[in-house]
Formats: structure tokens, sequence, C-alpha cells
């Protein structure tokens, strides 16, 4: 979107440790399956987004804009040109581009469900599919998918809520210290982007390099039976619909492991990656605002923990 | 869609015995008439249609997107061609290309009501009609329907729910050993499709020669009279509408036979394919959840074989 | 809409009477001005009309889809032909096709305003007329309308109701033998069309006789004074808007009697058609549901007809 | 919009004497203001208009479809032509098209704003201005306004109510032996069109000739003072909106004395002329359905005339 | 619109004092601000707008329809042309046409929003600007802006309602001599125009001569600081939004004392302009009918001069 | 919009201190982030905003008419230009005329959604980007946006208030003297604009030299710890969302120093600077008006100031 020089660095980011942590785990494992980030406005989630990009080279951020076309996002077919020439002819969409990126959808509570569809049939499938009038054309689209939305405008339908591996909420620090700390970073970005750029290289570089860490050791790990059994347990006891979540957090926990340079997932991965990937994907009942308390949630799964650890 | 080398193995699946039994029955007798298949999310509806597809190498799966155009499922006649060349020129839309294969719609209770009429009018008659401009151009159109959808997000209409010979109900699994059995079964085939496909080939070949079996043995099938009466009584104390249910529910029977690999239709047949017939013909009562419970409704249909055999 | 070689003979139609004889009257005098089929899916309705049509080898049906566009209806100018050319281009539409046939409208009840205009104009005056851009063009359509609606999906319009001649409720047959019977015939059907129609076939052709001496017989029919008044006094009693009850109460009862081989009307022709023409012209009063209650209507017409004939 | 071969005589029409009366009074002042008929579907309405236009050779009736483009009605401009040739090219419309004649619309009341607007200006200016892209282009167009409507299916606005001169009731006949003839005429003119206009061609050119005769007796009308002040009292007491209701009911009276034969304007005139041109101008107050009661505003007016002619 | 011969004498007019010295006040200072006219229908609203261009030689009346379209409105620009000639080539609107002269709307309260819009625009900046594409163009658009409204039809957006320098009510007189008088000449008028409009010819002229002694008056005219004090206590006092009414208050007055032949503005000058100028531009308060009572205004600005003029 | 001659001079505004700082502030600062101005009609906010850029030779104002098509604000591709000859034809929209001017928005709480999701997006970015079919084109597009609305006709989006760094609001002037001398220096400027422009000159000559002067003085000012920590501390003691308002809240205090020709920050210009930064920003709970009270807000600032100055 911007000249990389712009870019504010991913590792000068003050504080909102989840939403940091579930980006990365994103490019550990490129297939894990996006993040959504739910949180009040100017917390920064653009800029996280955009940040996360220029840390890796060979990444770009493909914006998909709210209020896009359908054509625009999936590309369409030149039919005449189809006829008269007797060659598919294919003008790429969104899709296209963000084959091999990041896709990142700003507000997507408020996206077209026409778009919503589209998306998810590429989610699902890592295929694009265009047909018009009897053509048809299709290209892979593997992307990772990163949306962000104010919950005081709108959910999001359960059907794409459910598509996102991870999801994690993001609120302005509540400490003053810190929000000193955002106010002079900030405008001694503005005052020199160069400069400040310059002053976080070796940080961002360390960052790349514990992620190409991890993109080797998650194929050596192999979950065992008893988190497998924790697994399929959390799923019940949480009453989450079907099984996606069960492979996602399995999945999650990989990444978290060789994020911390191990090959080995121990119980603390798999809380963790359970507290992103379980409650977004859990009802909320009418009238019942604690159904949604994270600590609760916490606990649960410790206890779940001991119990299939010591029944095993 | 894709490359069968990536699709999931029929055999493979996990549990899900009504909707596989569902889906297989309408390959024992294509002219079944379709299932609809409900449930929450997550649980692998889309897999078990592209499952099915792959499992008999002539068939394939067209998928009808929830926001295809009209134009797009019917196709369009090019009217200048037809009048400048003096001959019809068609160009064919989802209902042609779906014709001797599977019509797979997933969501499909937030279809466009143009759509449903389309759809409705090439699976009662066979065959799709394009008028344009005083042109039109027919094409024999059979398919497979088989919908999905989420009873969560809305219901379907009756007109459309009562062309589908059968209706069955999807769940996650409720017992851990099962899950933790998706949850190997799926990291196994992401890491290795090729390998994992292999590993079920010989299951899936046993399947296939299964289907082929039935598709012969159904031919020599004759309802008793004792089963036409059951049939009939079924209808009018069920207070379904009109005489379609009846129909499809003595073809179901007989294909629930000839999977068992046998030429008579046992009371058993009768039951299962009544419980996959006809409870989403039923009306509901306001405020009577209980109307549609399935225990009573099994209960009601073994009183009234035992009735209607003794009687005879 | 299909080759003949696959429609359900006419004579084949378990039960339904009161349907099979409103349209057959139809065919009696094809100006009587076409019949309503209201009733619950599932009921054949569509068989019945396909069957009809199939009975008179001159007849065919045109089909008039519910969501068809108004250009698609009543067909096209083409303005920049008649320009150029200096001669009208007309592209025909469905009510061109229909005319000297029979125009069927499935949910009628669901048809758009326009194309309801369009419907009664042409209804009224025999005539389709298209304008555009100041050049207008004009075709004969006469047609008999069939519709079919569910009264569950929403009434018609009060004005649409009042063009159809008859109108008839069908409903499932009750009775278990009626149902066995329809599940024999459709099985037997769908094994082998051919075969079914040959066997139907003298009584096919039986039918076709009768109908043509009846459309002979017909011409000779004169009313009495005696059923002119009975005619008159039914349409003030009954509280029925306007003059056009009265006249097609006449007609129809002429075409019954001639139906029966006569060419005096007798009592009975009058009491049945009156019983087809006028309940759904009458007002349904607000929560008065037997305000329709057709026992009463009968118990009523017998009345006025032994008043009318005691006071002559 | 047909052969005038088939159409039913003015003169064969059985009762309605005020909608008779009031379209007649049209054909002797051609300016008078059009007329209003509200009724009951099935009181052939569309029949009478249809006649209308048949008794006068050299008038036509131009149909103006409820849902008719605005194009169609005002016509357009070819904007493309005006520029390439420097002149202006007008495609008419309906407007265009009745000029001179009589514009019918049936459920005016149904009728879409715009075209609304485009009748009222035309009828206000007796001209039609079409303006496109800054080249506008007019032509005359006074016409004879019939409308119909059917007062169940929503009442006119009051804008249009206001722009017609007269507005009449009509309903279905209440009286036996008169339905009796409608029914007996009805069929003896679907049986023999020809012979059945022979037989009313007398009475038809009788009546054209007492038309010809008032439109030269009404150049010679004079209303005297004592009639003036008597309609300007009536206007006030009935609290009409404006004065356009004043000129109209001298206009009508006029009309209506010319077709009586005389010169002179009698009270008798001016009551029934008041009662076609005052009701639908009276505000209805809401919940009293007695405001609008024919008889009081009879007897009102009376009383006014006796009040008037006794003062002066 | 239509030959002046046509035009009724705006000196023949009966009654409606205050809107025809608001017509006429707009005449005086051509940029005093336009005049919107409430009333009920049928009070000759258009016949008078007409009327006062008929009465200046140099002054046409633009009429915007109210289902006008925007492009009609302020033209559009051909980008084609632009691009292929290098020049911009604009077809002009509505708001060209109207430059000059008096732009008229009927039925204002009815108006699109984007046409308020470019009204709004074109009245605040005496420019039209449209912009297409890139390329822009501009050309004066100053006119005097002339709506009418009734009342019952809706209000007015505020936003509009306050860019009328003036507004005044009218309604049917209510005393039998001037309605006798408006009959009379009407009636006189349709039987000969051309003979009516020379009866009022030497009247006509006296308007137009004293409107231009007027115009030259209004330049010598200075409000003394009295009058301006009052003028911002009226806007303070009546709690009117805005700065805009006391500028127009003050114009007002000198416009109408430049009208009697003043140089010198009189407290009945500021009355009766206040009268016009003030009233819709108050907030009505919900359920006060009262707080608009124009008898109240009146003495309230009577007072408010003596409590100005004593404390000076 | 037009030329400059006949434009009010900024200085001759009479009151609205507040609107005027802010309009000037960013002057001094162009990337300090906008301004919302919200009150009553009439009040003179767009002689304001076009007085603004009158003051500075180099700046002009972009009208965003509050119905303008996407297409016109960001501009378009010309596609077929970009396939035919091999490169982008970009047709600019007002976001690249805006580029280094103001782009004035007026009624912005009309505002269609697609339009400010592409004001948001430019604003965010500094950049427009424009993508169809597969083809982009971005150019910059920084502007100083200037938003007014009348709060009466609806709020702005949360979403959007959020980007203006500053809100005021105005309202007509309470007091009679300054009314008195709002009309007179606007009579005086309506009678001869170049005149009353010559008599302002050297005030406006003064402001531009101190809007220059306080652009360099800015790039001196640094914020003291005291008062980074006071900002941060204001943000959480007013629960303000997110950091975008402390690093806004701290660049407008060094305007605002600057302006006063200081290079140190004091406490008055962080009260101030709050007073237009937060309130718009602060959560209105429902039903309590007080939440918003300016007062209160003020004295809270002025407590926590001593606060943290004390503390430190």
């Amino acid at each position: 979107m911007e000249g990389k020089a712009d870019v504010y660095p991913f590792a000068a980011i003050v504080g909102q440790d989840l939403m940091r942590k579930g980006l990365l785990l994103n490019l550990v494992n490129r297939k894990l399956g996006g993040i959504l980030i739910r949180g009040e406005k100017g917390t920064a989630k653009s800029t996280a987004v955009r940040a996360l990009a220029d840390l890796m080279p060979e990444l770009s951020v493909v914006n998909l804009p709210v209020h896009a076309t359908e054509d625009r996002v999936v590309g369409t077919l030149d039919i005449e040109h189809a006829i008269r020439e007797g060659e598919k002819k294919f003008e790429p969409g969104l899709l296209a581009k963000a084959h091999g990126h990041i896709l990142y959808v700003d507000e997507i509570n408020l996206l077209d469900d026409a778009i919503v569809d589209a998306l998810l049939d590429a989610a699902a499938m890592g295929v694009n599919t265009v047909e018009r009038e009897g053509v048809s054309y299709s290209h892979p689209s593997r992307f990772i998918l990163i949306g962000t939305m104010n919950p005081e405008e709108g959910e999001l339908r359960p059907q794409l809520l459910d598509r996102f591996a991870l999801s994690v909420e993001v609120n302005g620090e509540r400490d003053v210290e810190s929000r000193m700390e955002v106010i002079r970073r900030r405008l001694a970005f503005e005052a020199d982007p160069a400069e400040f750029r310059r002053r976080y290289e070796s940080q961002q570089q360390e960052l790349r390099e514990r992620i190409e860490r991890a993109r080797q050791l998650i194929e050596q790990i192999k979950p065992s039976e008893e988190l497998l059994k924790w697994t399929a347990a959390v799923g019940i006891r949480l009453k989450v619909d079907g099984h996606r979540s069960d492979i996602m957090l399995m999945k999650t926990a990989m990444a978290m492991a060789a994020f911390q340079g191990r090959t080995q997932i121990v119980a603390d991965d798999m809380v963790e990656a359970a507290m992103m990937v379980m409650p977004h994907r859990m009802r909320k009942r009418p009238f019942e605002e604690g159904a949604y308390d994270h600590e609760t949630i916490r606990e649960l799964l410790g206890d779940l923990l001991s119990e299939v650890t010591h029944a095993s």
C-alpha cells in the first residue's frame, strides 16, 4: 500500500502481547487459518498488520475495502474475448493478488454477504473459481486472513467467525507509563521515520530469525495421545459446534511450541492456544454476559487438563 | 472443483452414519430425489459431499454458490447470434453442467427465490428451459440435488423442503474417542494426502462394488400390498401434505433393501426410510417443540406397522 | 415443455373430481375464462395441467415462471430496427406463444404486479399490445388461463381472482385405498411410461370424443327465463361485486350441461357451476372463517332455486 | 385498442345513469376536465370508456397502463440525433398520442408518482414538455382524462383527485330484472357482435346528434348573478379548498343545461352538477363515515339555493 | 413554458395580498432570496408565478419538476468529447437555463435530497459547478427561487426552509363577493384570453413602472442604528438559529420601503417584513400548535419595537 | 469555487473564537488532523472555511458534495485504455484534487458509508488507491479535512468522529451588539465586496505572518515528561478509546503554544487543546445529557493537572 520506509516497525509496538503473538503464529504456520482482532478504535490494529508484512520481505498486505464489489474481489472473465479468441481471459481480483500474502479486511463485520461467501469459499478450498456465462476459471488463492472489527458496530456472522483460527481482543493500554511510551514513540516516528526504523532494526532481525527457526521445528512436532484426548474433551466440555476447533487448537499449540523453540508441546502451549481458539466459538447465551468470561474458561481448561492427565 | 488427489476419502469419515447412508442411497437410485443435510457448522458437510463424488469416478460435484445470478444458474441465450445467424446459441449454466452429476448448494436456505424457482422447475421436469425474447432452448438437466443448511440461520421454504427425498441432521461427535480419531485422521491427511488416500483405497473399492450391486438388485424389488397400505397409512396419520412423500418413502425403502443386498423390503427398511423421508414434511405447530421429536415419530411408525400387519 | 411420451395420462389421475371437471369445462368452452386451482403442495396440480394439454393434440402448455420479466411475458419491439428499416420488428413473448393454447402460472399468488397487469389486459381484450418509444404492436392473445396456488403462501389480489371463471380446491386423498392406488400407478408409470400410457389410451380417446361432442352441443343451448332470474338472484344474495360472475355462471352451466350430453340446463348444472364460480368472489369477513363454508353456500343456492322456480 | 366492430355499443349499457351522463358531459365540453369513475370490480367501467370513444368516430382511447414508464408516457428525445444532425428528434409518448382524444387510466390510484406529476403538468398546461440534457421539446397535449379506480385498493392523492372535474360512483345493479337484462345483452353480444351493434345503431346515432347540438348551445349560455352567488356560497359552505371547484361547477352546469337542449341554467342543473363536482373535493373527517353522505349534501345544496334566491 | 398570450395577467389576480407583495419584493431586489408559498391546492399558486414572469418582459419561468433527475437539474459534462477534443463540452441543465430568471419548484417539499443539495449549493454560491471524472465546469446561476407546497403533504427540511428569504401562506378566499369575482374573471379569461389581457394592460404597465422606480430607490436606503438594534433583538427574542434571518429581515424591509416609494424605512416596513421572514424560521415546539400563531408574533414584534425605540 | 475577490475576509468574522482558533491551528500544523464544526444553521460555517483558504494564497478549498458518487471522490481507472495502450490511465477524483489543500464536507453526518470509507482510508494513509479489474493506481492524498454538521440531523459514526483531531461547537451570537455588527459587516460586504476586503487587508496580512512564524516555532517544541504524563492520565481518566487522542492532544498543544509565539507548552495550552480534542471522543451515556458538560470536563482537566504536577 505504501513505501515500506514509512511503516512503523513491528518490534516497536508497545504492549498488546496477545495480538502480537497471534499475528506471529500465523507466520510460523502460514496455513494456520488467520486471526480476527477485535477491539476499540484507535488501538493501532491497522498499524500492526502493516508492520507484520513489513517484517517479512516476501509478504505484502492486500487490503480488501469493506465496500468492494464482488468483481473486484474475485476477478472477472472477459467473455467477449473468450468467445472471440477462443481462449479464457481472466482479469484477476484481490483474491488473486492476495495469493501467498496477507489479506486484510478492516471492519470485517460490515462486509457484504456475497463477499463473505467468496472469502469463505476461497479460504475453504485454497482455490478461487470465477464462472461467467458457461466459462469458468480457477486459480490458487491461499492467504493469511486477518480481519479487524469493533464489536460495538455489530457482530460477525458465526459462519465467518468460525473460519478464523484465532481471535484476540485488544484495548488501549490502561497504564500511564505504557501510554507515555506510546506517545513518545509515535512522536519520534512522525518526526523522523527512517531514523526510528534504524533504531529497531536489530530487534526486527531477531524476530525474523526466531520465526524462521520455528517454521523448521514445527515439522518435527507430534502431539501425544494425552493431549489429543484433552483437545477432544475441551471441545465437548465447551459445547463448541463441530470439529474444526479441535483441529485448529492442536495446530495452534504446535505453532506455539515451535515459536518457543521446542518440539515438545507443554500444557501451557495448550491452554494459551485454547484461549485464542475457543472463546469466539462458544455460544453466547442471551442475557449472560459472564458466559464469555475469560478467567472462567481458563480455569475450566486447567481443571480439564489435570483430569485428563490423571485419568490416563 | 479441485484435483481429486486432494479429496478426503469417503470411507475415512468418522461417525455421521445417517448422513453417510442418505448420501449412498442417492447413488443406489440416482432418481431418488436428493438429500438435505441440516446441522451445525464445522461438521464436514462439504467434505462429505466432495468425498461422495470422489467415490464414483464418473460423478463430479457442481457447486451452486448461494449468491449466483439466475443467468449463471440456468444459462443464457445469445439473442443477437440467434437473429444474425439464424441458429440458437446457448451459453450453458450450472444446471447444464450438473446434468448427470451432483448439484451441491451450501446454505441452501439462503438461496434467492428466483434461483429456487429455477431449481424446482428443473428438478420437477428433468429439463431446463431458457427463454429470452421469443427464442427458447431446452436441455436435459437431471442431477442429484444435495443441499446443506444450518437451521439456526433460517428455515427452508416448505415448497423447496418438499422436493428433497431425504433429510438428515448432523452434529459434532459427542464421544471423546471419536473426536480424537477425527483429529488424528485430519492431521494425517493434511500431512500427506496421497499416502492417506492409499491407506483407504480398499475400503473405497468395497463401497463402490456394494453400490453397483444394489443398483442391479433394486430392479427386482416389488413392494407387497401390506407395505403399500402401511405407506398410505403413514402419510395420513402424520398429516403430511399431498402424495409426494408416499412415493418417495416407498422408493427409499426399495433403495435401502437393495443396499443391504436384499430384494425383499423388511419392516426395518420401511421405518428407517420413513425417518429420513417424513419428519421434514410434517408441520411444526407453533410453540410445540415436541411436535418434531424423532423418538415419538419412530414409535408411532412402529405401532402403525403392527396395526397394519395384524389387520391384513 | 417435454416430449409428450413422458406425460402422465389425464385419465389415470386418481380422485380430484372437481379439479378434473373444471379443467375439462375449459376445453368444452375455450372462452369460458380459465380456472384457479388452490391447494396444498404435492397434489399433482402441475401433472394435471400437463395431462390436460396432452389430451388434446392441438393444445400445448406455455409455462409462465413466477419470476419472469415483463419483456419476456409481453414481448418487445426492436426499436432500432423499426427506425432503420421503417418496419416494425416484434420479438414475441409468452403471451404470443400462448395464443390458442393453455397459459399456466404456478404459484400465481406470488406473481409480480406488472405481470399481473399484462395478464389482465390480455385476458380482458384478447389482444396483447406492446408500446415502446412511440411504436406499438398488437397481436391476438386468447388463451386458457390456468393458475395454481398454495393459499398458505398468501392470497391472490381480488382483481386477479375475479378474472378466473372457476376456482377449485384440491387436497391429498384422505382414504387409504386411493392413496395406495396413487402409489401403485406412479411406480408403474415411472417404471415404464410408454406401457402405462398404452394401458390408458382407450379411456383417453373416450374423453376426447366426449369433449368434442360437448363443443357442438353447447351451440344449441338457450337459458330459460327462470334460470336467468335465478342467476341474477344468486349474485345479489351472495353480495358478489359487479356482473361478471352472473355471466360466467351462466356460461359454466351451459358447458356443464353440454359435457353431460344435454342441450337443456338442469338445476344441478346451475348449482354445480355456482359452486365453482361464486365462492372465490364472495367477501371474506374478517374473523369469520365460516363465511366461506361451502355447505352453507350450497344450501343457500338450493333454497334460492326453489324460491325462484315457485315464484315464477 | 381493438377493431371497433368488437366494441359494445354505448347505448346498450344497462343502468349506471350517473356514469353515463358524466362521460357524455365531457363530450359536450371537451375542456370540462375529465371524470373519475369509482367503483367495485366487474361493473364494466372499461367497457363504458371504450364505448364512449366508439360513439364519436373522431375519438380514440389511449390506454395508459398503470405500470408504464415515464419515458413511455411523456416521450423521449434522441439526444445523439439532436447533436449529430442539429435538429431535435422527438419520440412521442402516450401524451402525444392522446392529444385530441381520451386518455384512459385504469386503477389510477395505483399510478406511480412521477407519472402522476407528468399527467398533472400536461393537464394543467395543455402542453407536454420533455427536457433531456439541455435540449427540450414541447407539443400540445389536450385530452379528456378518464380514470377508474376501486376505492378498496387505496385512495387517490388529493392533488390528483382535485384535477378531475367530475367524480361518480358505480355499483353493480341491485335489481333482478336489470341484472337479467345485463346477462341477456352480454350473451347476445358475445354470440354475434355485429348483429347486436346493428340493433343499437339508431339509438347511437340519436345520442351523437344530441351531443353535437349541445356543443353549439353551450356557446350561448351566460350564468346569472344569482347562480354565480350560489356557486361561490357552495364552495364556502362545503369547506372545499381553493377556487377550482367553483369554476368547474359552473362549467358543468352549463354543459348540463346544453345537454338538456336549453341555453338557460336551471336550479336542477346546478344541483346535479354540484353532486358530481363537489363530494370528492370535500375533506373526509376521520371516523366520520357520514361526512360523505350524498343525501345530506344534496339537501344542503337545496337549502342554500333557496337561501340565495330569496336573499337576492 | 407557453406562449405569453395565454397567461393570466398578474394585475387581475383577486385577493392574496401577501403572496402578491412577496412576489413583487423579489422583483424589487432580485437578490432578496426567493419566496416559499404555502397553501391549500386550487389557490392559483402556479398561475401567480407565471403571471409574475409575464409582467416583466425580460424574465421567464423555468419549471423544475419534482421528479427531475440530478443531471437534468445541474447539467452534465460530455467526458468523451472533453478527452477526444481536449476542450470541455457542457450540456447545460435547468440551473443554467434559470440564470437571470425565475426557478419555480411546485411541491418543493417532495423534492429529492440530491436535488435539494444542488439547489442549496447554487443558491449559496450563485454558481453551479458540475464535476465528472476529474473534469469540472462552472457557470453563474443566480435566480429568483419560488417554491410552492401544500403543508398537508409533509414539511420542508429546515435546511431548505432557511434558504427562502420569505414565506407566505395562501388560502381560498372566504368571502362570497371575492369568489364570485374569481369565477367571473376566470370564465371571461377562458372565453377570450386576448381581450381579457387587453382590459388589464394599463394596470400591468403601472405595476411595472412602480417596480422599476423601487429598484432605483433601494440603492439610497441606509438602515438606522435603531432599526439595526431592533433587528438583532428580534432574532434573539424569537430564538431563531444563526444570523441569516437578521440579514434577510433588513433587506426585506429595505425593499418594502422602496416599493412604497420611500427611502426611509418605517416601523411598519419592519413589522411587515418580519412577518414574512421570521415565522418559518421559528422552531415548532411539539404539541404546541399556538407556537406559530401569527397574531402573537406580530404583537411581540410591536412590543419589541417600542422597547428598542424608547431605550435608545 | 469562486473568484477570490468575492470571498468574505477571515479577519472580518465576528465572534466564534473557538472555531476560528481551531481552523487556524490546522494551518500551523497541516498534519494536525482536521476539524469538525458542529452547530446550528446560518452560522456562516461555509463562509469561514472559504475565508480560511482565501487567507493563504497557496490553499484552495475542494468541496465534497454530500451526495457525490464514489467514482467522483476517489477517481476511476479507464480500463479499456489500460488494456489497449498498455499504460494506466487514471481519471482523478476529488481526493486527488484536494491533495495539499482543504477538503470540505458540509453535512458530513449525512455522507454515504462507502464515501466515508474512502475518506478514512485516504486520511489514514495519506494515499488514495483505486483498484478496478486487476489494475490499480495510487497517488498521494494529504489534505486538511474540515467537516460541518448540524447535530439535529443525526450524529456522525464514531469511526469517523475519531478521525478529526479537533471538534468545536458554534452557535449564533446571543449578544445584540455582536449581532448588529454581523448585519453591518454583511450589508457592507454585499454593497461593495472589493472595498470591504481592502478595509481588512492589513489584519489579514498580520494573521498570515503569525501563522508562518508558528509553523517555524513548532519544530523547536519538545513536550516535558510531566506533560506527557498528564496527557496519558487524561486519556485514562476520561475513558477515551485507544491512543489516538493522546497523540492528537499533544500535537494540538504544541500548535497552540506555537500560535501564541512560544516554544514552551504551558498548562493553558494543554487544557485548551484538550477541550477541542477530548469531548467528542468521550462516550455519551444514554439518558445522561450532563455526561458531555464542558464545564465539568474543564474542571476535571484542571484537577488532573495539579495532581500530576504535584506528584512529580
